[in-house]
């Protein structure tokens, strides 16, 4: 990993942490779970696409078990979550467009947090932007299947693409210009691009618990 | 880990093999599996949780391959199960509370197994109770999400929390007393606890088969 | 590895691949999945039997990471058979045919790679048969739960059992007479009898998409 940007790294992965957590404990709502399976559903889906991510390279133990922060910070704001969702009236798909926003930060936020390690772990650019890819998509389809549904990403247009297509704008903007140039214009266009997709095809016949 | 506890551990872990081996083979028969997919079942619901756990702290190879012990128990534990559940009369709910009872047994010493690893690994204590969690949960999770079902750790009370509480008070028992009283004193209240609640939320109202 | 036969199972690992994308995007197609969600099923389908298997023995990283092969095959494959499967007419369950027919051979060719390579590290030939089932029925179990089916694996007679046979069936072959003659007979055991199987079991009740 490129030593100037560990910190970032550390921060983009607290941030990305506490929003898929928001994400999973707004699910949990709409599944009808109560509280203590909104915690494990929520830290589950926070540290699952990073722990696959390392599992696959072999970076032992994996990032949470070392470090307690992840942990400590999805446990809290998945309650938080939980109860502002559970206040939230059901119907009209507000929760549902809320959940997807969270998680379009979070898969442009893991993206460029797996393409950074596993960069650094040495690997080729072409499996870099696949591990990217992999560590934003795999959280929210451990949490999708947890709670019984086909996941999002295997059913909607321009997910695992914008994923890649991130991942490729970053190796390419950080030889171009600037490792940092190169985040901050991905992060953009991988989160227009998912809020685009989610508001264009903001559902209309599925009901919406 | 300890030595003086590894035969227990080994013995426990066998234990807890056959109880979630029989565990799942119940459930194969509520789903109407022949006997291969009750035994295909019982084996990963029985090792998937060390399993997770082995990886997660890169312990390799995992634990059931240098071992056949724990898949030689699973299999025939498994096809006894599976012959006796099939010959109980359906409905009543009798088969789904024998289910939970046994799962509840496994909880407990799966957690504390794990956390005895997890430990023995070098971990810090708070990460070697979720390690114990995790090892104590994710067998009936993968069982299942397998079955198709939403994992019942996300939707009753006081799975998860339970099994964190059993491990808190091993970690604290073994240093303020012994670590086989902590083992003793942990099983009986994770045990006692899961029973009660399975006794108190016995399912009135779901179709039993 | 026994240096002679690594050639031969790059290979055949390549067409295995081939073969469970090719699945993959058939079950894509009968769920509804978009052209993305398709190449993204059966990439994790493709990869994730050998990928489980790696983990278990502790091989790092996993095969598909160090080697772009295996990705570059299973990606074009999708796209191809996606078409395919969707130009054919729905109904008659064809598809679903042609998608067991399909993994059948998937099955046979992971079971002898997984055989293979969990021989060659060293484990011992009971756990190392277990290890070929494990690859060989992995990426087809994990497809099906992405899909919200319960794998085929559970509910089919004798799936995993002709794999787990065709590996005992190699694992004496190789000794009696050479490895050669026993990965192509046993490769034309399992095929054979997993071809009766689906053949005699021909679906005549379940709709068919």
């Amino acid at each position: 990993m490129l030593t100037s940007l560990a910190p970032l790294v550390v921060a983009l992965t607290v941030l990305a942490t506490a929003v898929m957590a928001a994400s999973a404990a707004i699910q949990a709502v709409r599944q009808g779970f109560d509280p203590f399976g909104a915690v494990v559903l929520a830290v589950v889906t926070a540290v699952g696409g990073g722990t696959l991510r390392d599992i696959l390279i072999g970076r032992f133990p994996v990032f949470w078990i070392e470090d307690l922060t992840y942990i400590a910070t999805a446990v809290p704001v998945a309650l938080v979550s939980y109860m502002a969702a559970r206040s939230m009236r059901a119907g009209g798909g507000r929760r549902l467009r809320l959940l997807l926003y969270l998680d379009a930060v979070g898969l442009a936020l893991f993206t460029l947090i797996g393409l950074q390690i596993a960069l650094g772990a040495g690997v080729s650019p072409v499996i870099a932007i696949i591990l990217g890819c992999t560590t934003g998509i795999a959280g929210g389809m451990i949490r999708d299947v947890l709670c019984g549904l086909q996941p999002s990403v295997l059913k909607e247009d321009l997910y695992a693409t914008i994923s890649l297509a991130g991942g490729a704008v970053y190796v390419v903007w950080r030889e171009a210009l600037s490792p940092e140039t190169g985040l901050m214009t991905a992060f953009a266009l991988m989160t227009f691009a998912r809020f685009y997709v989610v508001w264009r095809t903001r559902p209309r016949d599925e009901p919406l618990v």
